[in-house]
């Protein structure tokens, strides 16, 4: 007997991504979402075998994968909810988990069990379908954040998901996730944007861009990332993102400190143990 | 006639890559370095006709490199002076330049309008002459900033050096290129390096190392450079760069003023001019 269909609601760069994953093994994937541009551009990728706008196309579905900006998270969960759409499994693919977790509590109530907060550490700086590719999460971590109440069957079954599109699942408390991908993600975009806007906004500008090379383009790779999926992660990771914020000015403040005295000693030493700790890093990663 | 050697003084990555390049076009290149293992390892890749450590070695070179850290210019300078190596054209490829022409001036004294000071936009974050390459100057900009007394002469030979390397040349002020370069290079640097820091003295940093991927990667490739470079570039751009750090400040606490007041148009439309901006900077460039 077939398998029943998969869900995805919000055909981008990762719902995209994990349809043509799941289609590769022979699963029958649905897919809406709310551009009818974009589910079109998702059923001419062959992204999935069936492609709307109505959340009713969902009905069957073992499991819906809800791939949105964090922000529009919330409303997508109470429009399955409100469209009785009660699936084996939801899960999300976000950045940030403790407001997910929130969001599905409030939209499903009792089947907020059935919810699987999960985290690929997957993605480029560009979007949409087109961008989608199926090994997008082969040999990457999806980071799983269940909570007390999580729904074993719906749990395994969503790591066996993310398992199937060839990546390493592992399980994390969605708030040590949020704090420790503030300082590890959501603040570097934020210094990547800030830098591109120092950039902008300067009297040189033109100048500037004409003289910027391979370091600026790699230092501001992420400052090409969509605009509103980290507008939203920033003010979902709120707290965290601050708090890491004031963390790293106060990294900055102490190589200014040792610039404006000319210490060349403390410069020394400096970069050369961030240097040392990169390379080790990069060995251990395989990068 | 065979054409006089060429010289280079400081066997790294430039001076290596530079050598490389003009021995590929059958230029005859002599090579010197402190560092007896150096000049070994620049024989050994054949990047030099002949290498050792005494200056002598330079004395019938037409031109010559000086490709050090930029504080340990000043002091080839003198050593090139005391021994009166005086060829048609000495120049540097360091990342500042005023603080280097104020140093030619220094020890080449009447000599001192036979120096060009120059700035070849190529590098990466590897360093010594095993990371160098013929065609590391290929295609990019090498800025070539000339002073009043320049002399004519030195200033198209070593413009003619550049160019035979695959390099466009292009002229600007010193005093403009070491406050251009304070924003779109050395202050990605420091902040990269401060990333680096920042994560390195945190209490989570095995876990925030676990979970760093590609977008940290690329944000902190410049953190792998050669620290004492990087020093003696904050060192000697230090005025520019502070101003430069207060810039970049002031843009980021304008970015946390938004994300503490839950600013979502204010940071929608920051990330989407950024993103705009940086990517039409991508295609003009051709990257």
């Amino acid at each position: 007997m077939a398998k029943p269909p998969l869900g995805v609601c919000g055909l981008g760069l990762i719902g995209g991504s994990f349809a043509l994953a799941q289609r590769k093994l022979g699963r029958h994937v649905i897919g809406i979402d709310a551009s009818a541009e974009a589910a079109a551009a998702a059923v001419a990728r062959a992204a999935v075998d069936a492609g709307g706008q109505d959340p009713s196309m969902l009905a069957d579905c073992e499991a819906i994968l809800v791939a949105v900006p964090v922000r529009a998270t919330a409303e997508k969960f109470e429009t399955l909810a409100g469209a009785r759409i009660r699936p084996q499994a939801i899960f999300d693919a976000g950045s940030t988990k403790t407001n997910v977790l929130d969001a599905a509590a409030a939209a499903f109530g009792d089947d907020a069990e059935k919810f699987v907060a999960s985290h690929p550490i997957a993605g480029t700086e560009l979007s949409g379908v087109r961008a989608a590719a199926a090994d997008l999460f082969r040999n990457r971590r999806v980071l799983i954040c269940p909570t007390e109440d999580t729904d074993a069957s719906s749990l395994s079954l969503v790591e066996k998901l993310w398992q199937d599109c060839g990546a390493q699942t592992e399980r994390l408390g969605a708030q040590e996730h949020d704090r420790l991908f503030a300082g590890v993600s959501h603040l570097p975009h934020v210094l990547a944007y800030a830098l591109v806007g120092a950039l902008s906004h300067s009297p040189d500008r033109e100048q500037l861009l004409k003289y910027a090379a391979s370091g600026f383009r790699d230092f501001t790779r992420i400052a090409s990332s969509n605009p509103v999926m980290w507008r939203d992660i920033c003010l979902a990771n709120r707290a965290n993102l601050l708090e890491a914020i004031d963390e790293y000015g106060s990294q900055v403040a102490d190589l200014r400190n040792a610039i404006e005295a000319a210490d060349a000693d403390r410069l020394q030493a400096y970069f050369s143990e961030v240097r040392d700790l990169r390379n080790s890093w990069l060995a251990q990663q395989g990068l």
